[in-house]
């Protein structure tokens, strides 16, 4: 077994059954020009992690570890949309209608798709997931649970949103995950903040959060 | 189609498809000598909202629409708990073990049941959920469908916790959900304060959130 320096306490796992998650490094929520640009997002706020995540994946890479990537965005008939999803606050421009990068949200298109920094590999999972949770109509939980595995180390973007839910919708089915402080962000800082530090409250109620340090040392040392 | 005062904007909704939702008002959680206190939590800061609900179940109940209450629990044999939550943190007293009332949070056991201000009344769907999110292996989905209940008004403690994560997964399945700011409460203000704010950005990204005022004000009117 493992050890890491975590909040609220230290994070231990076999390293055989840890995979690194990746969540929505998609060109809509992170790029320049993009979606999320587009409705008035502070793009800048969700920079820091993109290196901090490349780092990481080029080491379980390394190590042999699973890397696992989600991209939010629905099938191009909307068959997965929710009608309340679409048409919340009426705007302007809906999932599905033509965006900066191609049609909004919808799987194969230029704005769905990976930023380069952060792309998966050959023969890495990726889950298209029409909800924030990652878990919601995929087969997340199946793919782990027929790999054993068991420790999620958790980045990506936005951390109240789609990395918070899937963090706690992995802890209902009994992954014990570790958000990584550094490798995630969110387009209102305050609300990363609060998240890191309500996800380890009553004793790491949903988990731990650390640093990518830790995890990049002890990698290196294997 | 009702209207009422809302953020980010009037929530909408038809009377005749919504449901009043009741998250976790147990004793364990809520009540002076049970499991949450015994591990430090001060459960004044979850007192406000138990008469609040209280008047919304009412309010509900005498305008003919469903009350739904949700309670965090597992089986008595404890097939239903992940081994990770049972030994996060190697706690002292852990689930299924006797505690203040009884096995701590076993369904069925004293700690585990309703508060006398917000318990159900006869007929009424409980589901017994054995995670944050009360869709997680449920029938609430199944149940809301069946009844074509499109929109949920949302109570209940902690709002951080099982509150938001299971909003967070109703807003995945396509339900309007509303987040009753004088109808929840959390252990820790600041986390609930900022999860009101978190759950209607970038346009109500998860919901609403409104006040019970206006909720009775409307159904009073009818």
């Amino acid at each position: 077994m493992a050890t890491i320096e975590a909040n609220p306490f230290p994070y231990e796992f076999d390293v055989n059954h840890v995979a690194l998650v990746c969540i929505d490094m998609q060109r809509d929520f992170c790029q320049p020009g993009g979606f999320a640009e587009s409705l008035g997002n502070n793009i800048d706020n969700v920079a820091p992690c993109i290196p901090v995540i490349a780092e990481l994946q080029a080491a379980f890479r390394t190590a042999g570890l699973p890397v696992i990537h989600t991209k939010e965005c629905h099938k191009p008939d909307l068959s997965d949309l929710p009608t309340a999803k679409r048409n919340r606050g009426n705007p302007k421009v809906k999932i599905g209608d033509v965006g900066p990068m191609g049609r909004i949200l919808i799987d194969g298109e230029e704005g769905s798709d990976f930023i380069a920094e952060n792309a998966p590999a050959a023969g890495e999972l990726v889950i298209a997931e029409p909800g924030k949770d990652a878990f919601y109509r995929t087969i997340f939980h199946e793919y782990l649970m027929t790999r054993n595995i068991t420790n999620l180390v958790i980045t990506g973007v936005t951390t109240e949103v789609c990395v918070q839910t899937t963090m706690r919708c992995a802890n209902d089915r009994g992954y014990d995950c570790l958000m990584v402080a550094d490798g995630t962000d969110s387009y209102f800082p305050e609300f990363k903040e609060v998240t890191l530090r309500s996800v380890v409250a009553q004793g790491g109620i949903v988990g731990w959060t650390g640093t990518s340090e830790t995890i990049l040392n002890l990698l290196a040392s294997r």
